[in-house]
């Protein structure tokens, strides 16, 4: 007999997310006699631990194949993480009585390295409790810190995204620095790791294009260095080009957005490092500056996510179910580099034991030895990340993006 | 005998004023028999006074052609305004000095409301002094505030890239509302007039989508009613979304921006009114909130340009050429709308004397009565302007932009 499905987005959604929840419902319609409906949870687990299911057997095969062409989290995600027991909390337990009203028999968990653990928990949580449930985690994250994997789904669309921005801002202050702006300043996301300010460099082919100097959430800024830099920058170019983590932290270990900025109102001012880094430049040497904070821009921008991610996007999905439906419990699909030049990959899976909780940090060789920009090693293993465009249905002018029914689930158990 | 030309890109640049500049070359190639060479002035009007010119005859037609799908200014570009004889200046003289030197019968300057003036008098003081010139401006303004022309070459590109955005990061929004970012704000450009404000409405076409709320530079910020609005927002749709012009200003007439954000040096803080209504937001309602500046990115995307945008900033650089050889001097080609569903243009032309320094503001009656929002109205007339996709080829998953090899012509004048 078929048991049914349940799927989850969790944390930060990305431009591609979708797309592995299409690999997953298109899959798993494709092995009718092993799984029932898939049941998506309405912002995520909470989607479970409220009973709040999702019924996407109800959503057309167009609908479910718009998905591939639609960013942020398509059923809602949550940054919420599970109450064990020790914390006072059944929240596992919970979880498993919602599944075995609605027959759930596998459970598929999209997101990072919190999520691979939660994965892995509820998985033995329920082979404690004698139920069973086949566990399988699909990966998504734009930080690119997952392990195993040789990337992260998701982070080559941002990557793509942070790469183009530089490339185009660059030349547009490069024609204007001779009587204009002369510093420009471009943050992005990653707070712990730099990857997707190593996919910045990616725009410089050439010396001396954009981006000029990269400040990465690995190494301690240090303010005259930098700022030597960037009059030497200055002097040789006309202009300088900065890409910088939001992550950045100074030599005391302390982030540099959270340093002190007040606003007109006398609150502290929250984010924005490259404001900071922008005005400090512009104290201390003068120069006009701009700066920019791409934000969720970066994570979102679907019409130029990269085709490998969102191919690679789909795959986890696909895989995640090809695993389960093939008995595996407790893994996560990951993508096996199999050479970079052409690039080749496939798909092969990792133990949630080896996942959970585990970063994957940018390696010291991938940063050049000044700290200030990235290596050859490190473009070689990017640049295949950001190869192929896929772009969006647009109508009117505007990426056409699909927005689900979402009809829910009755009901079976009382509220928790 | 042909004479030669002399072409300027004037003020900020564009994702598409190179566009206008293959416009111009790739037509003045064709009236040979008219046009001798052209003559582009590196960085701006300032290489006509330092008489450094490029000569754009030392350039393929495939490199000229690739000029196309290149944002910022391949010649460089400046703010510079040129000082008359009441000023102290000479500069209009030094102007047709270079001119003469290099047989220039024809001047095409490529910009805003500002260089349409100059290139009125460079006109008018060529003519007192006897010296032949045909000049003719080509606009070219992300602002969108030139007269009579139905919109600025430059700006559709801006609104399609504003109004994706908005898109996409909403859809990130909505969904990750429940546990995380409840307010999003996305700062654009437009200092003085709302133009590109009302493009991020487009990008919600049923009521509660992304953006919820627009913040215009032409309606004085009303800080309670912004916040109530925000908290209804919230209230009926779970997270709220808000485009604000950098331009916005308070009752007193001042901008936002301007009103003594300090940071952790103690400098006053350029720019920045996203993180100062987010803040303000989070401080006052408790909502978390995320905020994004686009800066330079929104005005050199030429990866989501508009390719209406696209044929219209070619087609005026064909017409300034045409009009020139034509005879006539002192006009600017203009964008005439002759429907708007379905959308025709067609390519006319304006006097200087009335373009000059006229700004066109927008029209009350296309921001809804609240002032936070674009009427029907409003929408019409930009929904055309935003309409088709004209990506740039991509090489190794980025744009392959085009840099030119700009070779000087050898100086025939002693410096000025």
């Amino acid at each position: 007999m078929p048991r049914n499905a349940f799927y989850a987005q969790s944390g930060g959604v990305t431009a591609v997310i979708n797309a592995s929840a299409a690999g997953v419902i298109e899959t798993a319609r494709r092995h009718k006699s092993k799984i029932g409906k898939v049941y998506a949870g309405r912002n995520g687990i909470l989607g479970a631990l409220e009973e709040d299911l999702i019924d996407t057997s109800r959503e057309s095969a167009a609908a479910i194949r718009a998905l591939k062409h639609t960013p942020g989290g398509a059923f809602g995600s949550c940054r919420y993480k599970l109450k064990g027991v020790e914390k006072g909390g059944h929240e596992y337990e919970r979880l498993v009585e919602v599944f075995k009203a609605h027959d759930i028999g596998y459970f598929f968990y999209n997101g990072g390295n919190d999520s691979a653990d939660t994965c892995l928990k509820v998985s033995r949580i329920a082979a404690e409790l004698g139920y069973p449930l086949v566990a399988v985690h699909v990966p998504k994250t734009i930080d690119n810190d997952l392990p195993i994997t040789d990337c992260s789904p998701g982070f080559g669309s941002v990557a793509k995204y942070v790469a183009t921005s530089m490339r185009e801002a660059g030349l547009d202050v490069e024609s204007m620095a001779r009587t204009s702006t002369k510093v420009f300043v471009l943050e992005v996301m990653g707070r712990h790791a730099g990857w997707i300010t190593a996919a910045v460099g990616l725009a410089r082919d050439k010396p001396g294009q954009a981006p000029h100097l990269l400040l990465f959430p690995e190494i301690p800024f240090d303010e005259s260095a930098f700022l030597a830099k960037v009059a030497d920058c200055v002097k040789r170019f006309g202009y300088c080009t900065v890409g910088v983590s939001e992550g950045l932290h100074g030599p005391d270990g302390k982030f540099l957005s959270e340093s002190g900025l007040k606003d007109a109102f006398g609150h502290s001012q929250l984010g924005g490092v490259a404001p900071m880094i922008a005005n400090l430049v512009q104290a201390k040497l003068g120069y006009k500056q701009h700066w920019a904070v791409a934000d969720y821009l970066q994570r979102s921008a679907r019409h130029i996510a990269s085709k490998t991610d969102l191919e690679q996007s789909y795959a986890v999905g696909k895989a995640a179910v090809e695993l389960a439906v093939s008995g595996l419990s407790g893994v996560m699909p990951t993508i096996v580099r199999v050479s970079s030049r052409p690039y080749r990959w496939m798909i092969g899976h990792a133990k949630l034991e080896d996942v959970a909780n585990v970063e994957r940090k940018m390696p010291r060789d991938f940063i050049t030895p000044d700290g200030f920009h990235i290596t050859a090693k490190c473009r070689n293993y990017l640049l295949p990340l950001i190869a192929g465009e896929a772009f969006p249905p647009f109508v009117d002018g505007l990426p056409d993006y699909v927005r689900l029914k979402n009809p829910a689930v009755r009901k079976k158990t009382k509220a928790a």
